[in-house]
């Protein structure tokens, strides 16, 4: 797990309020869930890797009284464990929602942000307690949610200033389409999951590993690996209805498109993309980074049952996730932070001691009274030299320099740290000049 | 454990954000640390209580490999858990900068706003998960930052909406000294104790515990239970040494709040107060709410070793908290929120489907251009009342309205829900009208 020291920390604090900014303008709500969960609303949705990834917490107290073993920790851990830390935010939300039954106005549009924990083995682009940050609309089949979160992906990554980068778009359907007719209706499962791995094994894995799953058909599935446009998935299918199902619904979010159009994302039909399967049931999504080895930064789809284990049936709804934590790795491979101005270092003043300290002392308040963050060094034992060292150290753009000739005529000297420029300012205009 | 709904997330936000706003116009920055730390690192800090609460994270795996009891909950925990969650950020933010002794600037100023955890019992104003704000100065002993510190308070909490509040302040060397005074030297932490429960228990009750706890000079002590002021102290301790000293300590800091003198904060010398005694060395704090029950919402003061327990000796540093949780309570309770007004709700345009939803995506996108947040009802087959029952549960303030008799005429409604005016719009200069 990661300390973030100043720098670091501005720039995720960057990420995530760009993406709150972009959430908002389209009317979703930040909620926030506990950092745990009880074991009894985890288990049985996330699959045994999902389980043995989990962090689970000891109850506190003399947790092992009563218990009689067998020591054996699968055994023994829902003995001495009810909670576990939060695993991704969607069955936090989905318990949530369910809670809420009673008082939500549906659409419910909401946002979250939070951290989640895999007791995972750590490798580059993933971590062991990294954020996730989920939008979804609940309550409403509308397709005009899917058309919006292309639009929110598209100016939340245009705005954290990607120039390239591809929405991935598929219909669970069109798979579903797909596996029938390449005759392997009832390998569904398997087909994706091959499929999903393109980008990681190429072809000829994909075509080896289909193999492996005893689907054999694969001069047939060639072209929906290597990309295939609508109207030719149309003739390659030749009338599947299911296929002609997700291509209509596509359709529909496309004609929004057209009305609000995204400004830089690219728009990608990619028959081929699979997502979660046992999850999707719709209109589904991903988002790649295009250059700099970055890959997919995010995606979502469209479900039918959110809150099925919470005793609600049937609650349709759509969301995407960003993934920070790979945004933040990509700014960074592709130099993105650098460009943006999301940090202004406050004033330095030099301390001088005696009445040119206290008079610098006032002065910063001043400057903190219209907004401007200013800091007084705190030690006038200290050489200019020091003082300076320091303020260059913390990135320190702006130094004012307060010494007892200064003091005598009324004046203060503004050094800029990156020009070396410096002037002299009247003291009676000095917060005027700052203010520009 | 507490889910925070969009209400409360917002106005949870916005604390964070105006602490945040006003740590950095005085040159902190902010630093994240983990949310589990390894036993070794937290063991030894917190008393055997802070021990008991502490949330202790089962090792992932075969955790029982290798381990052959006693099956016995204390002992076993420290073979079945290396990590436990963060119990709070003081000993975290040491051991960061143990850690990065060799990079970092001194003074090092950080804040660090993030949850802990405590396996407490809840109740009114206490939470197993709640949020630290702590901001610290470490590697100067500059009595300005004390200043500034009152400071924080005072422009933090004027910016939240408290009208009365008061920074409490004493040093930990008056406390020294009164212990000589009054003839329980050897008393200090039992002579401390009892007072500092003197907001609970009041003046008779601290005198039971002074009793119960071998001090019976009650007499003596009682000025400075009902307060007293610098002068008055001076000549109650008669010239004692360490009375002195602490006096002319917090003259400094007074010195520089002549110069920049807090707006609302009062300013009280309160020699009962005594906060964590272990820790504190120097000038100590706490603010108080004044009215309204509410109490302590944060404190904090000078110490003279914040890194020790992990290899760098001697480092002096001062911080202070802001407990957020509580501050919340206080501001609900104060009907603080209701004043402010840090959310703008989206403009929401009811559908009418067809072409009139469509044109009304296309001008919700224009909004969104602009900076204004907007949403489109997301099924046009729901009733006009509907949709507006959803705009007033969702605390809409403005509606747009596009009819198909309003589309032929290129004109929009726009519907104030707080008055329930509704005027006619030119579609073509809708936005500027909007933008006002």
């Amino acid at each position: 797990m990661r300390d973030f020291d100043p720098l670091q920390t501005r720039r995720r604090e960057y990420i995530f309020s760009v993406l709150k900014n972009v959430f908002e303008k389209y009317g979703y709500e930040q909620i926030q869930t506990p950092s745990m969960e009880y074991l009894s609303v985890l288990t049985g949705k996330y699959g045994d890797e999902g389980e043995r990834l989990m962090y689970k917490v000891l109850n506190s107290g003399d947790y092992l009284a009563g218990v009689e073993g067998p020591w054996e920790s699968r055994s023994l851990t829902p003995k001495i464990c009810e909670k576990a830390l939060r695993y991704d935010l969607t069955v936090p939300f989905a318990r949530y929602v369910a809670n809420k039954r009673n008082e939500l106005a549906l659409p419910f549009k909401r946002y979250q942000i939070q951290p989640v924990w895999r007791a995972d083995r750590p490798q580059k682009g993933r971590y062991r307690e990294f954020y996730q940050c989920d939008v979804d609309a609940v309550g409403s089949r509308s397709l005009q949610f899917e058309a919006e979160f292309v639009l929110i992906y598209d100016e939340a990554l245009s705005r954290l200033g990607f120039l390239d980068f591809t929405v991935h778009v598929n219909h669970r359907k069109i798979l579903t389409g797909i596996s029938r007719v390449v005759g392997a209706e009832h390998k569904l499962t398997d087909l994706c999951t091959a499929m999903d791995k393109l980008d990681k094994i190429g072809v000829d894995g994909v075509k080896k590993e289909l193999s492996e799953r005893g689907i054999e058909n694969f001069e047939k599935i060639l072209p929906i690996l290597h990309g295939i446009d609508v109207n030719e998935l149309k003739n390659w299918a030749d009338g599947d209805e299911a296929v002609e199902e997700g291509l209509q619904e596509l359709n529909e979010i496309y004609s929004y498109l057209q009305i609000t159009s995204p400004g830089r994302a690219k728009l990608k039909f990619t028959p081929s993309l699979a997502r979660g399967l046992n999850y999707y049931t719709g209109p589904i999504f991903e988002v790649t980074i295009n250059g700099g080895g970055v890959g997919s930064v995010g995606g979502g789809g469209r479900y039918d049952d959110l809150t099925g284990a919470f005793g609600w049936k049937d609650l349709p709804g759509v969301g995407i996730s960003f993934g920070a934590d790979r945004i933040y790795d990509a700014m960074e491979t592709l130099g993105l932070f650098e460009k943006r101005d999301f940090y202004a270092p406050p004033l330095f003043f030099v301390n001088f001691g005696g009445e040119c300290g206290k008079k610098a002392f006032g002065i910063a308040g001043e400057c903190r009274n219209v907004g401007i963050s200013a800091e007084v060094y705190p030690d006038p034992a200290h050489k200019l030299a020091k003082q300076f060292a320091y303020a260059d150290k913390r990135g320190i753009k702006k130094v004012a320099i307060l010494g007892p000739d200064d003091l005598a005529v009324g004046k203060i000297q503004l050094k800029d740290m990156t020009t070396g420029v410096q002037e002299t300012v009247e003291i009676a205009s000095f917060i005027a000049k700052l203010r520009g």
